[in-house]
């Protein structure tokens, strides 16, 4: 027998994802991509993460930098982050707030405290693809949940749980700027999500990692904002939030939280002991002193340059697409959601995009926990320069015309 | 309902640790604690990690450190790490080589991929109590293994492993300098471990993040370097070994590697994909820039300084222990284990060792799968200076010859 021939059942369920395989292609440099979902690191703080690491290695904080920490975080960040979360319309304190290694951590985290194998998680159509791969190993049912509406009654939800051979456990979602969708939820559609949830008696986990890029309109206060309003605190609340520093910051430092109960975050706590004792105490030190210094200007930087970015490639779309080809116009985020006639696979016509376009995107059906949404596509425009504004999007537009 | 009611089952399992939590208590000064198993900070390369952030974050790798990063790691610090296990007689590539964020990870995940509830975990008594807790998230049946001899039968093995409701998966042990006991096992030990898992056809986890600390005695080989001369190369190999850099040079960074066929490495990177896409680019970087330059001077520094603490403790603990107390003499590690007569119970101990003694250690019950060993006792000596040896040894020898 081979190793693998023993391994759990579950790992079945981790599967590569066709997606990252494709992105892996796309390193030629005469390809225009708007697949990665990355932040452009030309905006990443360079000086001010130089001057936080020599700062911190070069003090007493040395040793607190480079020892073992709480499983927890370091609490002087879990106090910055807790005096955010209160300028968002969450009063709370450090005990609400578990740092992670990034917000997915908060996602595989959360998936291993709630769901049982065939316990069902309602996600929206299209999803997160990295919160169905950290739910895919707890072997969930998926049901659909639809924030704009048309959802089945409390009691069907109840029976098709039952019938899949658990109970529901949360809703998942992205209220700003989804990724995929770019879509945001307005503050009665988050009403509405509290409402069902809490017929329904579950948990609602808000994964919230580009709630600070807004670029237009007008902010919606978080999911976790309305329930600690309805619900009398944060104690009393059902919503877990999930944050990242990789957006506004940098990614490479692995470093965002989970605000919520701390009922959750004492369970959170255990879980993080026995997967990885606690995340880098180095880092959280050096997010610490660059949230400190630059945080506000930084989501400043982001909003300008992203803001134009999504203004310039959303004209080039307008001007460039063929009728038939819908998407979304995003207020704030990385995406930009492409629906096209139903006889479109964009599996096909991402291969042939990169023959003859030479432009590159996601195909949408990954994002579909039931594998459907083919004639959908993600583009990202965080890294969209004048290039692929000017020639990439209407390149992909003749290729359009050509398909549709 | 609250949150905590929709959890899952395995969240039973996640437990605070009786131990983690009395170390919370040891906090005063006056108490001489030998119960921390973490590494002296005054031994942290810390002006080389200074040098290797500054320089990381100056040039063009500025970007690579801050950006995402694959889920298997750094290509430059994997190919650094297969050359080290080359030495150590585990012939290897990059291939074979997987980041975690620290050993503790590798073993959340090897237990994820290999544990359905009720599998069979052959563990030695006592066993490293992260090892318990990351498999305990995933519900197995504790066996015993013990690698001086006295094991069952291989078809005993499967009987109560089929009584149990699952097959065996693995036997899990740390060959080097254990934690808790400070034993090693000998060569022909090791080979009498893999004869058991080829008998029983299962793999073998081998736990080794105090491989390189020796200061005594003759290097064994890995079982990892016995399985591969054994099996006729790596990829047939049923070991997988998990190794650290948070002894030798620093545990803040979360940095560590899993050493496997590629069979297991690719189902080590889905898992990874889907829980925390990759650990901190950054402290990739900086690990490998410190251990290029500083791993061998570091290895001679610790072995120097803890091989003395090992030496004073070990003589004090001659001069000052009672008849009845038995102790391991380890030939490296940071660990020695004692083994009391049976009617002592460490955990009543401890309390009256830290009112009267002023003396702390880790009661030992909690190493065992079956909550037995409560006669034996952990005293951790990488801390170990003048006072604590020469005032904290007797104290603790007088108040044992009290209770003996």
């Amino acid at each position: 027998m081979t190793l693998p021939d023993l391994f759990a059942s579950r790992s079945s369920r981790m599967k590569a994802s066709e997606i990252r395989e494709l992105l892996k292609l796309l390193d030629q440099p005469d390809i225009i991509s708007f697949a990665g979902g990355i932040p452009d690191p030309a905006l990443f703080p360079h000086e001010a993460f130089r001057e936080a690491y020599a700062t911190i290695l070069s003090g007493p904080s040395a040793n607190v930098a480079l020892q073992y920490q709480v499983s927890e975080g370091y609490l002087p960040l879990r106090q910055w982050i807790a005096g955010e979360m209160g300028k968002l319309g969450v009063p709370c304190d450090e005990g609400n707030i578990f740092i992670t290694s990034g917000s997915q951590q908060g996602l595989d985290y959360l998936g291993k405290l709630f769901l049982s194998p065939r316990d069902t998680a309602l996600v929206t159509w299209p999803t997160y693809l990295g919160a169905l791969q950290a739910f895919n190993a707890y072997e969930p049912h998926y049901e659909r949940f639809n924030p704009t509406g048309g959802n089945m009654t409390p009691a069907a939800y109840r029976t098709v749980a039952s019938q899949a051979g658990g109970r529901s456990k949360f809703i998942y979602l992205v209220p700003d700027f989804a990724n995929p969708s770019g879509e945001t939820l307005s503050r009665s559609e988050r009403e509405g999500v509290l409402d069902l949830a809490a017929e329904l008696d579950i948990a609602v986990i808000e994964d919230a990692p580009y709630q600070a890029l807004r670029y237009s309109g007008k902010t919606v206060p978080p999911i976790m904002a309305l329930d600690c309003a309805r619900s009398g605190g944060i104690e009393k609340a059902r919503t877990i939030y999930c944050g990242s520093f990789s957006k506004v910051l940098a990614p490479g430092l692995r470093v965002g939280w989970v605000c919520a109960p701390r009922a959750v975050i004492e369970k959170l706590v255990l879980a993080k002991q026995a997967s990885d004792l606690h995340s880098p105490s180095i880092n959280q030190l050096a997010i610490h002193h660059v949230a400190q210094t630059s945080y506000a200007d930084q989501i400043a930087k982001c909003r300008t340059v992203y803001g134009a970015r999504r203004d310039a490639i959303l004209q080039a779309l307008r001007s460039a697409m063929p009728r038939g080809a819908e998407w979304t116009e995003p207020e704030g985020g990385m995406f930009i959601w492409m629906t096209l006639p139903e006889h479109i696979d964009t599996v096909s016509l991402l291969a042939r995009s990169i023959e003859e376009a030479r432009v590159a995107f996601v195909p949408g059906h990954a994002f579909f926990a039931d594998g459907s949404g083919r004639n959908s596509l993600r583009m990202s425009f965080t890294l969209a320069d004048e290039r692929a504004v000017t020639q990439g999007v209407p390149r992909f537009g003749e290729l359009l015309a050509k398909v549709l």
